[in-house]
């Protein structure tokens, strides 16, 4: 049947792009999570005519598709489907950015294109506009990370939120337009998202329900003026007070970005590599080592970066209100613009002395941090899940997959209360201590009313103890959380049947769904679905 | 059948809320628009066992249901079932305010929460939040208007965009909650709106696959300051250039609310009946009477209202950059604080005489719209529907359906260019006149790329030649405008049929997650689907 199929596939789309050699399939699992997945073949289709051709042949032969944008789904399975047995259909090659509207300030692009093929095409044409890249850096796709619900920092950071206008090649083979695409010489696709009827986009998110080929983004308009915002406290236990002003200034619309609120563990993953030495060859990282690493790189406790975007007068304004709300709940705050930024790194020697900072060190961070907030992607959040791995992270097209290095993502959403956030670290605190891992936590503001808690798990791939542990922390964290009421916004491929598995209408009727629009189940069988 | 179901009805929910008494059914048929469907009976359950009672006997005695919030879905059929004989559940007297968290800023309510109840309680219990009122006035349902997609124009004026959590009955009986609400002891449900799998709700607004039993919605905190933004210019070809600087301002983010550019014909219908007097009797009003009529009421041609939300400072600098953006589009520009609205109250006489403007009359479209735009209800548009009417609209408890007045919504979706805009105008402008209508636009921004052009039918129901003309020109406006691709963003129940009609591969899925959920088709027959 396999057999038969591929040659099917060969036909419709070429031999040259159907590949079934064990040196064609590697790269398609190398995975930052413990999973290995029988990988049937992988298929590189062109069109949306090759997607539906593929769908035919898949319903023919009874064949399991998994689609992927670029495959780079890293710290939740990377391009490994959920089950076993998959073709894998690498949507790759479908990388045309179909229309930029400097005007209405939106993009049409196809699932291959990258966040910086897209970056760069804004950036070399002068078109005033900024994406919002997710942190999994430049070689990730933005059709990917937007289906999977992603998210960035900048105020346009919830992706799916800015799609207007989907196209998605149906288990059927027919093409569904969403918005108001479906009607012709429709005028509005990329400029309304809820077009009219029933509003389906959301069913093609986090779902096996079809294959989409195209989506309508919203841009930013360059702003005029931009100031990055830097805050930290000193103790952790400062943390409290910091979300109850944190959370007023997003409500308040005073910042319109996301605000970060990363752990110093969290910072030191990001800087640097374990700290084997001063550990003696121990681990987890103890507090009085990581506290005294923090000192000497000024890394707070708790460490804040959001940013401000406008006219000169708005920014000013804006930052007169943060400096009053901060005051007292925060021991440094800085505004860093652009032009400071190139001040700081030409002379960063003499800031070094005035601030009593190490700037370099700094700027290592600073830039690319400074730079995905204005809309450039970067590989700066690449280097963490090398921390606990014996190799260094390569100077720049940085693969962690490729690279075997262990990272399992794990990120609950928790409400942006103070309470919540303690409890919740009270609950995750002692499940990393036990299996030998520290925690490093980033509260990301995903809307003014709630955290998503990104939980990298960093562990050593090559140690198959180390691995064991982390698996092993990673289940005991979701199973608990999972208790008491912090449910991730995201799941590793791992887990699909703990989200689906109980009694649950919501389930039921996903089942149903998913029977309706593809009978055959040949689309990413388990993902998102029983 | 129908006996034996409503026998079966009246034992579950109760004789006296099971109606069926042509008296009773009376006020179910009152309607602006020009249709008449056969009621069968009307439920009125009180909770949500009630209603999965209800679907349950509608499913053995295969009986039609028509779930309505308030029913008042006027100028798109107010309380009418897209087809006859359809036994009616109004959801009103489920009316609890389930939740108010003031802290992370939301409620949970139930259908029959009208706009004034919910203004209520925000206010009598200073929660600090605000709602965002429809312009339909404090007697619609909120959630009524939410799962329908209507908006408003304060900042959360998108309603279905601030919705997080949902709980459904479904056909079956069974109860979904959405967001991670389906989750024990779930914390983040009305605080993340996606949950976690395919995010489901979107296929709940503008269906027929379920009974919105209970939404969460963000509510937005009052700002330390407010100011209406109102500016007008004199000639209707200043439109352009207008609509380039409105996009600005919102593609920006300087102005957080919607915008309203209103013509001089449609205040008109605002401040005042058709004037028959000047007309002698005849209409479509004249373009010369229209303007000389404005010309004394200080009307413009196109008049603009938006409004700022935040501190002080950030206020006064979204001020400046407007007025500098606005300089040379507009003829006039007013920024109206709450205090210079008491001032103006109170010294009328003087600021009519220093500004040249009849402040009285101002003050009448003023007050309620800036009541508006801080979250106050109003009943400000509820008179336009006797514009043309016999009649005069009552002091308050407007209810222009009851009263028989005309008034068909067509309400297409244009990009925010003034190409578009320009192209649009020349399509409906000759078809009102062909019918013997003015055009009353009002383009309102409903993201910052594109308008919602709302366009009332306003026609004199006790005539029946001018009901005749007033359907003919809906129907002519909608299929050029569909042609065109200007697409309403929702669709009366008069012309569903023209929605869902032509072979389109969207409303074949929408067939499909029909059957899946509902397969005995009991639930709203013909609303947005075939």
């Amino acid at each position: 049947m396999l057999q038969e199929a591929i040659k099917a596939f060969e036909e419709a789309i070429g031999r040259e792009y159907t590949l079934t050699s064990d040196a064609q399939l590697e790269r398609y699992h190398y995975s930052t999570i413990p999973v290995l997945r029988v990988i049937d073949a992988v298929l590189l289709p062109n069109s949306v005519r090759d997607v539906q051709e593929i769908v035919k042949i898949a319903n023919d032969f009874k064949i399991s598709l998994y689609p992927i944008s670029t495959g780079n789904n890293w710290g939740y399975g990377s391009a490994n489907p959920v089950r076993g047995h998959n073709v894998i259909v690498d949507l790759s090659r479908m990388n045309r950015i179909i229309e930029v509207n400097r005007e209405l300030a939106y993009a049409v692009i196809e699932p291959g294109v990258t966040q910086h093929q897209l970056y760069e095409y804004l950036h070399k044409h002068r078109t005033g506009l900024m994406m919002d890249p997710t942190g999994s850096g430049p070689s990730c796709s933005v059709l990917g990370n937007t289906v999977e619900r992603g998210y960035g920092i900048s105020p346009y950071g919830d992706h799916f939120a800015y799609v207007s206008g989907m196209e998605v090649v149906l288990a059927n083979g027919e093409v569904l337009r969403t918005s108001f695409g479906h009607y012709e010489n429709a005028k509005a696709t990329h400029t309304f998202k809820w077009g009219v009827g029933p509003y389906l986009d959301g069913i093609f998110t986090q779902s096996n329900f079809g294959i989409v080929t195209k989506i309508g983004i919203w841009l930013m308009p360059e702003p005029e003026h931009f100031e990055a915002c830097y805050f930290s406290c000193d103790n952790e236990s400062d943390l409290g007070p910091l979300i109850d002003a944190v959370r007023w200034l997003l409500l308040n619309n005073v910042i319109r970005s996301s605000v970060n609120l990363v752990h110093r563990n969290r910072v030191l993953t990001m800087l640097s590599r374990y700290p084997w030495k001063e550990m003696s060859g121990k681990a987890p990282l103890d507090d009085e080592v990581s506290k005294s690493i923090a000192r000497t790189k000024k890394v707070g406790a708790w460490n804040g970066v959001g940013a401000l975007y406008g006219t000169k007068e708005e920014v000013r304004a804006a930052k007169k209100v943060i400096r009053r709300t901060l005051r007292g709940e925060v021991a440094r705050l800085n505004f860093v613009s652009d032009k400071a930024l190139l001040l700081l790194e030409r002379f960063q020697g003499l800031f070094g002395l005035l601030l009593g900072m190490n700037i370099p060190e700094m700027l290592r961070v600073l830039k690319p941090s400074h730079g995905i907030l204005r809309g450039k992607p970067s590989e700066v959040s690449l280097a963490s899940p090398y921390w606990r791995a014996k190799k260094t992270p390569p100077a720049k097209d940085i693969n962690p997959a490729k690279d075997n290095c262990g990272l399992i993502w794990f990120s609950p959403v928790v409400p942006m209360t103070r309470e919540n956030a303690e409890e919740f670290i009270s609950i995750i605190q002692p499940i990393f201590a036990r299996h030998g891992f520290e925690p490093c936590i980033t509260f990301t503001t995903v809307t003014p009313r709630a955290f998503d808690c990104t939980l990298p798990i960093l562990y050593d791939k090559d140690d198959p103890d180390e691995t064991k542990r982390a698996n092993a922390c990673y289940e005991e964290l979701l199973s608990e959380c999972m208790k008491a009421g912090y449910i991730p916004y995201r799941f590793g491929i791992q887990s699909m049947a703990e989200l689906t598995g109980r009694k649950d209408v919501f389930w039921d009727v996903v089942e149903r769904l998913k029977d309706a629009l593809d009978p055959g189940g040949i689309l990413s069988p388990g993902r998102y679905s029983r």
